[in-house]
């Protein structure tokens, strides 16, 4: 089985964007907010909504996709708390829909009312309400404010009641930031890299681990600049009388495969141990197009791994689904389930 | 000929540091502002504070060092404009004194007077006065805040008169953040490496090198993300329309050879042009200790450059010394002055 953890809706019907004009519009005149949170999208329009994500599992040879709200679309700075709460809700109830609609070829991972500013106990109510829908894990940002980081860092203790409730439910969190309102940083070719980077200085800094042994954290694309800098991060963590990475830090932060060209993958294969990268190709996502080099698509990131000679039958298994399984302990039910209903 | 383009003045006498204190404490209280610039540093002093990398230099087998005052203590949001330029005047000063002692070990590399929110015009006289002196490039510092991003992005003609002054001079930049005030940004570990990332992705996005055809950045760190995800640059660069990496930016944009393992140095002698790539160490600085894997220094990075064998002995050439001497050309004269001095 192969497991691809990182893809988002980014294919989704006119009909959303519609609400969000109007939700954003209602914010300078509220006779323009929208008068109901039903979008009139049909389950048929749902599944239609999705073939191209369904074509690419074929063609590229995946099964199931770890599913989750555009990234950029969480817009955490824009609006008031109730207007993250709605647009979070809505988006997530879009994710269960298309999930349980196409269980084999979906599982949910969910977006949080995050804000600005804003305790993440604000984000309890929704987590509790994604593990009752059966989602397997949450996307976090460690950057509410879309590009000026004025939020404490993820080993400050004012996160701890979210991951309090994410261990107690086995809900792992990708940490991920959304769009920029920052012009310093574009946001998928700046800000999502370096919010990587920063995420994992952090935990490198800190010790959250000992305070949350079972806590588990994504660093999508490829860790950012992470494992291109390994020996940076090595170094910095012995100068810091830090553990090594693996005893320090690595039963907990996991990366995914998302970069975007083989010397890259290659790289990671070659440094950040096999238990620790996951297989992702953010698809449909940030680069969309054919390789002029390869004659294949950017994120076609299965064809890179499988191109990695040094990896064995046993690492293949970890990086395609075994890790997988591991770091979301919630989709062996969703499996199970999507097993059963198709039975 | 070994040229080393990126090294910081990180063995500075507890002078400088006494001054930089005063100095700062004198903001709050005007009757603690040092009296008088004169460290009372003699030439034998300033010469013996770089024995350490001389030392070096002889171990690894580098010949110059393209010198600079610690980067971390250019701290550009600290103080007032006043502040900025004493220290910039005074940190350059030392830099001066240090690489006219010693001219065959070390060309010199000026701080700017950069404050946040102030224009870049502010940083002109300091050039000129750079120029006289004979020093081959500047630091530019793309973030003055200290790690909340609130100046224009590099692209923006906000910078252009500092721009201007570069080409007419002859003096290329180093893109180099100076320490982070935003907790969320460990300096070396993520500030720096996110600047370079960010640095790359602005220019990638605008046309800057329209305007300033002969303008020459450096970006260091080895280009921070960018090389691990030189995919996903060269797939948003086909996005957005631009021409190929190697016509849009790469006659512009150079990358140094700080990054602190060999299997991140092969990566990036694969994927960037060899036309591209400068060797640096940033000895003494970021990452001071031994790798446990390696037994040697982490940021011996001649070795690591050494070891890869598809560096052919032109490419070498390029990367140990050509590049330097295209990117930096005041560097001819610099070289030329030291002989006859040892002569």
């Amino acid at each position: 089985m192969i497991i691809d953890i990182h893809g988002h809706y980014t294919t989704e019907p006119a009909a959303l964007f519609a609400f969000r004009d109007k939700q954003l519009a209602g914010l300078a005149d509220p006779a323009r907010r929208p008068t109901t949170t039903d979008l009139g999208l049909s389950d048929d329009m749902l599944i239609q909504s999705v073939q191209r994500q369904l074509a690419f599992q074929k063609e590229r040879g995946s099964d199931l996709t770890i599913f989750s709200p555009r990234a950029s679309g969480m817009a955490h700075h824009v609006g008031t708390v109730a207007v993250s709460e709605e647009w979070t809700k809505l988006s997530n109830d879009l994710i269960s829909r298309i999930c349980h609609l196409l269980p084999t070829n979906f599982a949910p991972v969910g977006q949080l009312p995050q804000s600005p500013g804003v305790s993440p106990k604000n984000c309890l109510a929704e987590l509790e309400r994604l593990v009752g829908l059966g989602f397997v894990g949450v996307n976090l940002n460690p950057d509410p404010s879309g590009g000026y980081w004025t939020d404490p860092p993820l080993t400050d203790t004012y996160w701890y009641p979210l991951y309090e409730a994410m261990v107690a439910h086995n809900m792992p969190a990708m940490i991920h930031v959304t769009s920029s309102c920052n012009p310093n940083f574009h946001a998928t070719g700046a800000h999502y890299i370096n919010a990587d980077t920063t995420a994992f200085m952090q935990l490198l800094q800190g010790d959250l681990f000992k305070d949350f042994p079972e806590l588990k954290f994504v660093i999508p694309h490829g860790g950012g600049a992470v494992p291109f800098h390994w020996g940076r991060y090595r170094g910095l963590g012995m100068m810091m009388k830090k553990p090594p990475l693996a005893e320090h830090l690595l039963k907990n932060v996991f990366f995914d495969t998302c970069v975007y060209h083989y010397p890259g993958i290659r790289l990671m294969t070659e440094v950040v141990p096999v238990d620790n990268i996951l297989f992702a190709s953010e698809m449909i996502g940030a680069v969309q197009g054919v390789d002029p080099e390869t004659g294949h698509y950017f994120d076609d990131t299965k064809r890179y791994i499988d191109q990695v000679a040094t990896l064995d039958e046993e690492s293949r298994y970890k990086i395609f689904e075994g890790n997988a399984r591991h770091v979301y302990p919630r989709l062996a039910a969703w499996i199970e389930m999507s097993k059963e209903n198709a039975a």
